[in-house]
């Protein structure tokens, strides 16, 4: 084949789901393939997994009209296929192997990134969100973001790394091994929490969760309890596994205020609780009986580690994998993207998967 | 010398400072002198220090009024000798010998007395709160509450081994090892709380509190900047010395919403931040950007530990003892108690010591 | 009924094991049923367990020659009934509930014992080793160390608490949650720490045992993969297992010098290697190669502590109980003691539970 | 000026010192002044040290032999300018600014690397060792590497911060707030151990040294008690100064058995333990009785953190900079680097610091 048949082959323009106005909904639309930059490694998108932060800009919410600059391409939690090294890569990657990356790209110099807090650099610039993500038939990522899949993770989990990273970063915060646990809130990360805070050993794992949708992939993911907190009375459910204790760890998942302040009157004294979920809005709580007098812990969590987290996720994949089975609830075509959001939004989904056709 | 020489010597009565109506004030008056139950230690009483919370008791607020059932002799840091030891007391004390004890009576037999939390007991009994305290010429107390005081620490730093402890405890909440610490409040806790840091590794200690004569303490026990949060751009300040950053660590015992809201604004990322000064109400904060987004850690203290904090606070002393004299603003005969509580609550007194001529 | 009738019905001798001169071998006696003193509580052995140490005593080896100061009895893990609470009794404690207790009987005032670490207690007399021992029909135990057992944890769990607690505190020494781990040698601890660490998070672990015997008890309590030092090549396994890296951690129970060399080539760089088993005697290790240039951490276990880690244990029995019966391989009358210790001798045995008829 | 003029200007030769061959002793040669390759930074050695690893290679004992491939220019302790910056640098670095720089090049894609403990790095290069180092009028090192000085720390404290990272490192691997230290051994990093301590809030510091020269450093650098172990009775000095109970953390610095045996003998119950000093040969130490029984923690260390460790040092001398003043005992033109190896070898120096004219 000569080179000019070669070039005739490679395609030079890729579908891609794009914000292309400051308003809701997104389009899918042809965008020129990336070229890889020095350093940068080209990615062929095989899979790519819907995160809430998706569901934020397709609605356009007031986070995301801040936040996004259109025309951008949206997406960061994916896997692939290594196409192309840029040039000067001295990562040992290799072309054809399966991939996904981290998405937050960091400055590597300020002091969180010289300390191993990269994830709380402030000069970060995140894909999907500050540039062009994932939600395309390719994707160009600076060599030390790509994270190579081992051969045993099947490119279903492997796509939904970057969330499944949130859950362990967030049940590695606290020292779960023989505590009981609860998780408020049963979203995709709450729901990867649950099988996560099992194999880290917490003893029982409860979950509290309006949607019933929800309660079902709860219970599905090995939840010891599952409670509906708007009809039940979770805090004696509660206090009856707990021995009347309270719990030793919460996992805030929710970011809802009023269920923020119900976890609260639930944890045992010297308990700890972690935030993920990130409210809405300012809103107060009781700090003296609640938090001083039951000398209780609360630690504020932000994205995943770079990268002790990648190899907690691996390990639990290689160990654990079929338990996050259930919350992968659908697999479409990344043409329908726009049905993908409205189960999304409807809350009949639990995580949902697009594929790429690679 | 006849029996009944004997006890015609010894007094039967002792003076006290009693709570007597649930209104504001104290009694002076005089007591029945307590006889040492089986396990208990008769100290005489020869300095008490007056608390934040006796104030709130002498002023009869909400909290002491939902808690005090009078009449109870109050107060709860002293210093005494050991009088007569009670039938059955296993431990190594001696009559003649220089003591000061925790005021919480534990029940020694829950979860978190067993399991070296006896701070966290919800069965405690509080002298001078639950139930007789020391503002009185003699004092009983459990064997198992009772601390030696080293020969090298003189009885006007033993009358406030108990706050020092409370400060202590706040500090060692944190590790402050080389880090910049901002200290929320500068009453006699948050006061020790500036050469406990300092001894334990602080590398620069930050107050902020709106009282002068506070702040001209804070100054004397050694604190790198003291800023008036009501007048000076203390943001500007902290980022200033931070080098932009932040503090690593906030100390807050003040209890003051505005203070608190204002520190988080200057805690670093991933710092932590260690709550002792109690709200007198709920109050909101921005839980997203100020603790999520900052990873930032929360940490309720109650108490001290029980005798972890005794030991620490033994050994500060022993080293940095002359770094809180000018905390111990005032010593008084304790029949000049009303004189006390007038500077107390004017703001124009550190620590005050009552001196029971013992 | 007469008093006469009831003193007569009350059986005032008893059974036990008792080491009644300074050489091997124990001698089922009769004993004077103890009474309880103040403080503590008599209670009816029904299954006492056989420990290491035992086996050390029976043997009667230079370490018992030193301590035992026959006549003793025997023994430190049971379970039995609660017959009879002493004056001042507070701990809320039944006749007839079923009970065991912390054997090690603590000073209660020195410095370990007033700082939550009274298993370091310098003063701490042992039943069993120090005052007479479980291997009786009744034993009288300080109401401090009498331990409630939970009605859904049968006798037979309840029996091994002691020695579980060894292995609890052992494992939780450690941060196991997602980590490799490597056992080393599977006695009764050994073979207890393997459930108990895959409960408490280990993705993997690893037993490394040259007795066939324990080997298959060893599969049987769930190790992931059980080696022979002696014939296989047991590092070779390991790095394969670990991708090279060499384990997070190692449990080292055998206290065997060649075991514990081996191991420590078997650590990964920053992992870390508790000591449980004892050797006896001194050896070398390559300090620089092994433990600096790797920033090894080496942790030394004693004991266990009062009492988080029988809270801990008893967490760990009400949700995966089931998982140690193997290691409870044998159950005899009291009388065929030497029956039990000369298969304990022979290494075909787990743990034995002698039956006290209760 | 023409092109020619410059490049006539700028020197191709500089000094340095190198190992040439497998035999004591370093060469003052002329060799070719580096190009900084792409993210290279060129930097002029203004101030170099000595480190007790250069001794080594000086005197060529078994560890160089074996590690060192002559020709190698030697060191890799110093300060400098930054003279010209290669392509691709991204850091924030500037002409003319003053830098000094981790000596340790990490390959950036190992599981150590990628997990904040790039330290451990097996795939490292160290200046001076593996590749050329700084004892040379030039060196050009990765920009990620380099380290800019702050404004306030002079050229001396510069020097030195990578052994003053070793003590850092160290000390910050125990808890030293509030507790009784024994450095063992007072080489340089043993004696800058000594202020690092203090700072980081250690009550009472107490070194054992058997050379009278360095003895005599240890007290100016401000340690409590120092003591000879050949001549006085170091335990009981220990013990007295520790009430009997030994000391909370041991630093040993010095990897001499008989002292590393001394000081586990002085270690407290519960107590740690920290490793640093690399001890020639393999020795035994009592694991029973030192170590299991008393619940010893042992830590080894390694190098310095990446970029912790460097930012707790900056911090360190911005606020007590002038305690490490006399450990910097000698400081020579490069020249005489000869006469310096003999102070060195001779026991009768501190650090010695080369000045290289710049």
């Amino acid at each position: 084949m000569s080179t000019r048949d070669r070039h005739a082959e490679r395609p030079r323009y890729m579908r891609c789901l794009r914000k292309t106005e400051p308003e809701p909904g997104f389009h899918l639309e042809q965008a020129t393939k990336p070229v890889p930059l020095r350093g940068e490694v080209l990615i062929r998108v095989t899979s790519a997994a819907i995160c809430g932060t998706d569901v934020h800009i397709y609605q356009w919410d007031e986070w995301s009209a801040n936040r996004i600059k259109p025309p951008t391409i949206i997406g960061h939690e994916f896997v692939g296929v290594v196409e192309q090294l840029g040039q000067g890569v001295t990562q040992p990657l290799e072309v054809g192997q399966r991939v996904s990356a981290e998405g937050h790209i960091c400055c590597g110099t300020c002091y969180y990134c010289r300390t191993g807090k990269a994830h709380l650099c402030q000069s970060v610039e995140i894909i999907g969100v500050d540039r062009d993500g994932c939600f395309a038939d390719w994707i160009s990522m600076p060599a030390g973001n790509v994270w190579p899949i081992h051969a045993d993770i099947p490119d279903r989990w492997a796509s939904v790394m970057d969330p499944l990273g949130n859950a362990m970063h967030t049940v590695a915060s606290a020292d779960v091994a023989g505590a009981s646990v609860l998780c408020v809130g049963a979203g995709p990360i709450g729901l990867f929490s649950v099988p996560i805070a099992k194999a880290r050993g917490a003893s029982r794992v409860i979950v509290s969760e309006p949607n019933a949708y929800r309660r079902g992939l709860a219970e599905a993911v090995g939840a010891d309890l599952v409670l509906d907190p708007t009809t039940g009375d979770l805090e004696a459910a509660v206090m009856e596994v707990t021995r009347g204790m309270g719990v030793d760890v919460i996992l805030e998942m929710s970011g809802h205020p009023g269920a923020f302040r119900q976890a609260l009157r639930l944890a045992r004294l010297a308990g700890t609780m972690v935030l993920l979920g990130i409210p809405s809005r300012e809103f107060a709580i009781d700090w003296a009986e609640e938090v001083i007098f039951k000398a209780l812990t609360l630690v504020g969590v932000n994205g995943r580690r770079m990268f002790e987290t990648w190899y907690q996720t691996e390990e639990f994949l290689l160990t654990h994998g079929p338990s996050i089975e259930p919350v992968l609830t659908h697999t479409m075509p990344m043409e329908d993207f726009d049905t993908a959001f409205r189960y999304l939004t409807s809350g009949r989904a639990g995580k949902i998967i697009l594929d790429f056709g690679g």
